[in-house]
């Protein structure tokens, strides 16, 4: 997904609306891939929040999609938050033999992401220039905003879902036969519960609540907006500082959640969402859990923090019309010690990490403090 | 002065030439307030560079003023940094009865500074709605930015000086006969030397510094001009970690000059100006320094940080083009304990601190730490 999604459409570069409080569209094309799509086209249909759902079966309208190896492309540009939660997922689940990885840059126009970075323009799976090409292949007449993380059929190029907190549950769930030896249980059954709250009180108030600061179209909409975001960030504080993960010993698709937003705070939200009562990096228990996330394999080397403030700064010219990116937060400290082990855990239970990030998938060097330019 | 001086005229709330490096318009109306003005009158003309001078004679077409208790009334908007010089020199001085101190408002239209704060709008001493009257009333055409700091001469009400530079120096050598027992020598004859070189140093990187980085009209403007603040920032972190002040165990105009600059770093300079390398509350010697001026009588009790960050979020609308105001940053460090007591020194030298702010001239409450809502 990314923030250009709004009902209405509207002129490039325009996310504020005037006086208005910002409102995210939740219209997704909400299909799924599934291991078996006759159970779950049986099972009686009923709406879904915006947290996604693991048990259960489609929204009134929506396909079923086998699960099948090589047959789908994930599209899913390093700079948006919510692409990056589908890039962990795959690679904490060791995916990337089943499901291949499509890149588009950091910055579009008004139709949206473009494969930029790849050789001639191209994804070189779709063959493609934008991923507006793939959603029109699959509805012609496509009305909302090209976002992603979206999932491709390759054989046809037509978009199957870009319903993003759906997309990483699917993972966990339907994609089994093709995890890695060792992957983790990002959704333990006995913690979905308490899991739905966390993730859902996460979305409202901080993935969605720093864009609610930076696209607040008056002060009062603004200033509304910060109390709740900080409200939140103090209660994850406290809730960090006796424990390792947000569900406790062992990493969740609650962590993968939270953690794009907080790779993306010091860099982005912070000075040009306006998201500024403190840095991330002064939050003694949010810094350690964010650097305990980023150095953890599967987390921080899926960051291209270049990408990502090229994308905010450059995209939303209506809260930052130079365009300029700014140099600055020196990221060094993401690679400091951080002693989240002495709360006890382990990242991944009784996994194992994943390999390092296979060569053709690696960040750029020089835009992440783990690969030196 | 404000940032808002340039040698064209412009439109309101542009600050950025496209493609351009920002550049300071430093014309000023350069007469002075004099001890001796037939003396000073008398002395060779000259040019002077923009950190002002301590001895010498006056500039070309410049005249000099008598000084004279009551007889002029100090213009400086609490906002601007440039202004905010005067009024603490103003203070540590003991000058208040001397010169009276009329303070604009912190937003402003294209004709610039207004009494908007002021009962009816209008200055009390002066009865002028806007600054620009008394600029017109000593030159009907002036062409250039109507700019605090300005010293009016009040039986004429026309704007004797604006040279934000000068104005502090001759507080400190030409009033003499009006300062207040105990006041500090800001310009101590044996360090003017090595204070010029620091000065000059200040001005360019650090004071015009973050100027040069949040009007840059390229990213190569801003990029360069980035390198060079923090290569000054890094100079003065090292500066300042073997010594209490600029200059050694006692404060001077150098620490008066920076500290304007230092105490809009994180709440403007960092995210509206993208000076973001880092939070002056992350640099633990200009922190430290920053704090023990702040606590200092004459320094923190002169700030007003709502109307500071009001003016450049509210007036640089060309980026920031929805005027919204930050809640952040957490401001209440600025009194939390810096020992900075340890390296030695004593503020006063020999002198004495100023007695508290009288009472018609205090920040409002809520505004600054020190006088809680």
């Amino acid at each position: 997904m990314d923030e250009q999604q709004k009902d209405q459409p509207q002129k490039q570069g325009v996310y504020v609306m005037d006086g208005q409080e910002f409102s995210r569209d939740t219209n997704y094309i909400m299909d799924r891939i599934v291991a078996d799509p006759a159970a779950v086209e049986a099972m009686p249909r009923e709406e879904v929040d915006k947290v996604g759902r693991v048990h259960g079966g489609l929204t009134e309208d929506a396909q079923a999609w086998p699960v099948e190896a090589g047959r789908y492309r994930l599209v899913a540009a390093r700079a948006c938050p919510w692409a990056n939660r589908t890039i962990i997922v795959r690679r904490l689940l060791g995916l990337e033999d089943a499901i291949s990885l499509g890149t588009p840059g950091p910055t579009h126009d008004e139709r949206s992401w473009t494969f930029d970075l790849d050789e001639g323009g191209t994804d070189p799976v779709l063959g493609t220039e934008r991923l507006q090409e793939n959603y029109f292949t699959r509805f012609p007449d496509y009305p909302r905003g090209i976002t992603v993380p979206a999932i491709v059929d390759i054989p046809t190029g037509g978009v199957v879902t870009n319903d993003y907190p759906q997309i990483t549950l699917d993972f966990s769930t339907q994609w089994t036969q093709f995890h890695r030896d060792g992957a983790p249980d990002l959704l333990p059954e006995e913690k979905l519960d308490e899991m739905h709250e966390v993730i859902t009180r996460i979305f409202t108030e901080v993935n969605n609540g720093v864009y609610r600061c930076g696209f607040a179209g008056s002060q009062e909409a603004y200033d509304a907006a910060y109390e709740r975001l900080w409200t939140a960030m103090d209660w994850l504080e406290e809730r960090l500082s006796g424990q390792r993960y947000l569900m406790g010993e062992t990493i969740t698709e609650a962590d993968v959640r939270l953690f794009t937003t907080l790779a993306r705070f010091d860099p982005v939200y912070h000075g040009h969402f306006k998201c500024n009562r403190t840095k991330l990096d002064q939050m003694p228990a949010l810094w350690g859990y964010a650097r305990d996330l980023f150095q953890t394999p599967g987390f921080g080397d899926t960051i291209d923090f270049e990408q990502i403030k090229s994308h905010y700064y450059e995209v939303h010219r209506d809260i930052n019309p130079t365009g300029i990116v700014p140099q600055g937060p020196d990221l060094s400290g993401w690679l400091s010690e951080h002693r989240r082990e002495e709360l006890g855990g382990s990242p991944f239970g009784d996994g194992t990490a994943p390999d390092p990030v296979r060569e053709d998938e690696r960040v750029e060097a020089g835009h992440n403090p783990m690969y030196l330019a």
